[in-house]
């Protein structure tokens, strides 16, 4: 069997004009890079066109026998295309700490890729980069303040703000800075987070142009001072500089299928331990431009969908008009409680089990009032006994089921599920939020806990509850939640699949990130610099005189 | 009068396919990275033309006055087009550290600039990105190799590879990682590097090929074990994966002078704490491309000049045939004792003392035995007979001296600069290496310190003396010696300005670069992380909704 970097490596690959030309975009809106990828510069078609109808695809939690949502995402948006509906695809960007950690992109698959998959997967347009040193510039900047004089009178014991870096890096996570004498700094302690956590990502990711963006960057609360006041960037007087290092960074990307859809990739991986969706700029672009919108957010539904829901849908020119939630059924199986090595069995069993998850992601998806299809990423190893208990159990939650072989066909292998989606997206909807901008932060947290985790209650550190004080007397509890956790379960761990029942979610500690326009709960022992494998995936790549690259997934 | 980035904004500026057709590329050799800016695919082209005559341009200890190096090597390049010599420029990359600290670019000035001026000091083609994030890949699977068990026995005490980011950020100097617990890494000091002190920018300036960076790479030393074996990038196993990541990088940058002159930007900055030229591959190819290829090596022709000689020549398939040394009369007063706020005032008893520092550079540079010329980048304060001293105290030692107004006129300031380079190029030259790969250690040094700066002796600090013993057994000491030190000084002193004599040249300790190929010799209290000063020019930048950038310039 062919290796996807193999499969994209031989698969047709239109020059960047072509595709820009077909969506719609005239030469002055297309900056090159490369000949196959290009920023698109935003101008008033944002305000001028009608808006297209948006499905979001989401998924289960993920296991380790794979689900493939952004392949789906891929292969439904090439089958909508194929089926004469004008579609764009907007997608996250993938983070390189992954990709030379655990083998695998963040592009789809099989006949289901973006391309160039290699590029997307390593520098890109550099939109990371730029974020990396745009953060680690206004770090420097924090500790050069304190070191010269300390004039905002910051306490180095309470900076909040983290320095990043693109790289799954355990051994930043907890550091001790400035030392090495007077000439050197100030000693304090401090950690890096891997860029996607960064509030410089999160700030891109929901802002609606460079205005905004700029407004965002100085309301960044970088800590506080001896007198437990905030700091921001404002006070610091250094946004025009971070704005300036993200000028370009704020600009979608535009890349294609392997259909050649139009796709738009821009910003915001790690649902987990992060805002996790697309940028605003780039669904809502991908909504003027296509009559069909396919975004994605993940990793399942109760991060990254809650996440876009709650979070990205307030800042969007609509709500979505459908809501495809992907499972496989080998993952299923595994959620009911099967070995990986099993899963080319049939287990009937073990699936009922497994289909709970499933059903507390359709539950807490219908919660929202939009229509919600279910894709089944099809392999080999699936039985009709296996497909047709999903698509009862579906339909006893009053939703519709697809199989969809995106993998081994691309787009023609999803020719029912677009049809299946265009007809949810002609259903009403009516958005109903989870909760209210006024509501205390611990009714939001029990919303998300509740309705979408399925969970019993949230269960606050002292630490944790000393900040809400806090906060409600800044003001800051108007603001959204954003619940750091595990993707692999519905709990704060990672152990418990399924759908585990009674549970309690456990909040260690806020982050507040005012500019982003969040606090972020740490839920369980959720960390933000993830660690690299034993055997990591870079010790696999290589690359020839030619730049061949093999071993990249 | 008007910034340097107003003028910059205000120029005419070509596509880039333009520049590139006129430079001789075909489009298949061309990668566009904006409208203005290009990555070329090196192919046989490298070894099928001729070789077009070579012009090192270089300059006097660099003064808080200004010198002007990059900015005459553009009306030098410019004039030589004019005067219908064709004629590509080779750059070294600015870094974005100094561009946030002290306000100033490195892409000339005034009528020479190399546009687009505010892309190029910014993120450019993300070459430096490429680097920042591939030596904290490979830092992070050392770390990782310890971590998992630790099968190459590294000792964590002596890891002497760094992090590194493109920011100026002392509270990064010395710091203490893996702190945390048993999970998160394993405790040891160290510390970051800016990004172009890098071991991976010295290997991307000396590769020829994308084998050649590999091999390259491999040879890293990344520290030593427990009993004192050292361990390279090869033992770990990841040089693909970190090739992978550089593999545009190496690729030279085109762009174009206001004058159109096809202008290759690649690799380098940094003379004082590291290599310090650009690119192997540009200058090659800028040799391949122009009757006359125009390149740069600062900051003073003692660390750039030396250094480009001795170091890079080797890698080239020929040796300069001119060296250009810049100076204004403005910085030679200033090396004369005469204080910034009063250089507007003739002084020629400053000025015969600062002609010292002007006449070490002719002297160390005519060793080489290269044509040697002194190019003095005018300034409307300049007196007639002050000129006039310069060009007798020139004569006398063998040199023609050429006033240019590159700043106020472009290539058309720099007529007979340009003829003077030109007749110079044609006089007869046989190179004369500097030292020998078999000297000693102590020999390099002497010969640097003693001919190069004038110096009257190299002093070991007993650490230094006991690493020459074990680079001996191993074999190193055949590599040549890179010197760090300051670049406003001859001495190793930053405050001894002019033309100091008898002093010290005080090496504190060594590090060995098997990759780069060279020995870095760390001299006085030269640091590989630059600071940032009280009032950094990240407060002074700013950006408008329309991506109009002021302040930075």
């Amino acid at each position: 069997m062919k290796s996807d970097i193999e499969i994209a490596q031989a698969a047709t690959i239109w020059p960047i004009e072509k595709v820009a030309k077909a969506a719609g975009f005239t030469s002055d809106e297309v900056i090159p890079y490369g000949k196959n990828t290009a920023k698109i510069v935003l101008d008033e078609k944002l305000h001028d066109q009608e808006n297209g109808k948006l499905v979001l695809v989401t998924s289960i939690n993920p296991t380790p026998a794979g689900e493939g949502k952004s392949t789906v995402a891929v292969g439904l948006a090439d089958a909508l295309n194929l089926a004469n509906h004008k579609t764009v695809l907007a997608l996250r960007e993938p983070s390189l700490g992954p990709v030379m950690g655990m083998k695998g992109g963040a592009t789809g698959g099989g006949m289901s890729q973006v391309l160039p998959m290699d590029d997307i997967n390593l520098h890109f347009t550099g939109d990371f980069h730029a974020l990396t040193v745009a953060q680690n510039t206004l770090m420097a900047l924090v500790d050069n303040s304190i070191y010269q004089g300390n004039k905002l009178n910051l306490d180095p014991r309470q900076v909040l703000l983290k320095r990043v870096l693109d790289v799954n890096d355990r051994e930043l996570r907890h550091i001790v800075v400035g030392l090495g004498g007077r000439t050197s700094g100030v000693p304090r302690e401090s950690g890096f987070d891997i860029t996607a956590a960064s509030e410089l990502m999160a700030i891109l990711t929901l802002s609606t142009d460079l205005d905004d963006m700029q407004r965002r960057i100085n309301r960044i609360v970088v800590g506080y001072t001896y007198d437990k006041k905030p700091v921001t960037v404002a006070d610091l007087g250094v946004v025009g500089a971070i704005t300036t290092l993200l000028k370009d960074a704020i600009k979608p990307n535009l890349v294609q299928t392997m259909g050649h859809t139009p796709t738009l990739i821009h910003g915001g991986p790690f649902a987990n331990i992060a805002q996790g969706t697309n940028s605003v700029q780039a669904t809502k672009l991908a909504m003027k431009m296509g009559d069909y919108a396919v975004t994605e957010a993940g990793f399942g539904a109760d991060l990254g969908g809650e996440k876009f829901l709650d979070v990205k849908t307030p800042l969007l020119p609509k709500y979505p008009d459908a809501i495809v939630i992907v499972a496989t059924v080998r993952a299923l199986k595994m959620h009911g409680g099967m070995d990986k090595k099993d899963l080319n069995h049939e287990n009937l069993v073990a699936l009922q089990k497994g289909l709970a998850n499933l059903g507390q992601h359709i539950s807490s998806m219908k919660r929202y009032g939009v229509p919600v299809v279910v894709a089944i990423n099809k392999f080999t190893s699936d039985t009709d006994a296996e497909m047709k208990m999903i698509e009862d159990y579906s339909s006893e939650q009053g939703v519709k089921t697809y199989a969809a072989d995106v993998w081994g066909q691309g787009g023609q292998g999803a020719t029912d599920l677009a049809a299946g989606v265009v007809e949810a997206t002609e259903q009403p909807a009516d958005f109903k939020p989870l909760y209210q901008p006024d509501d205390s932060i611990m009714t939001k947290l029990n919303q998300i806990v509740k309705v979408i985790y399925g969970g019993k209650e949230v269960e606050l550190s002292p630490k944790a509850q000393k900040q809400i004080a806090g906060f409600e007397k800044l003001g800051w509890d108007k603001l959204p939640v954003i619940v750091a956790k595990t993707q692999y379960s519905l709990t704060d761990d990672a152990k418990k699949i399924g759908k585990p029942e009674d549970f309690v979610i456990h909040i260690r500690e806020f982050v507040p990130k005012l500019g982003a326009g969040f606090l972020v709960a740490m839920a369980g022992n959720i960390l933000t610099m993830p660690g690299l494998p034993k055997d990591p995936a870079a010790n696999h790549i290589k690359i020839d005189s030619d730049e061949k690259i093999t071993g990249l997934f």
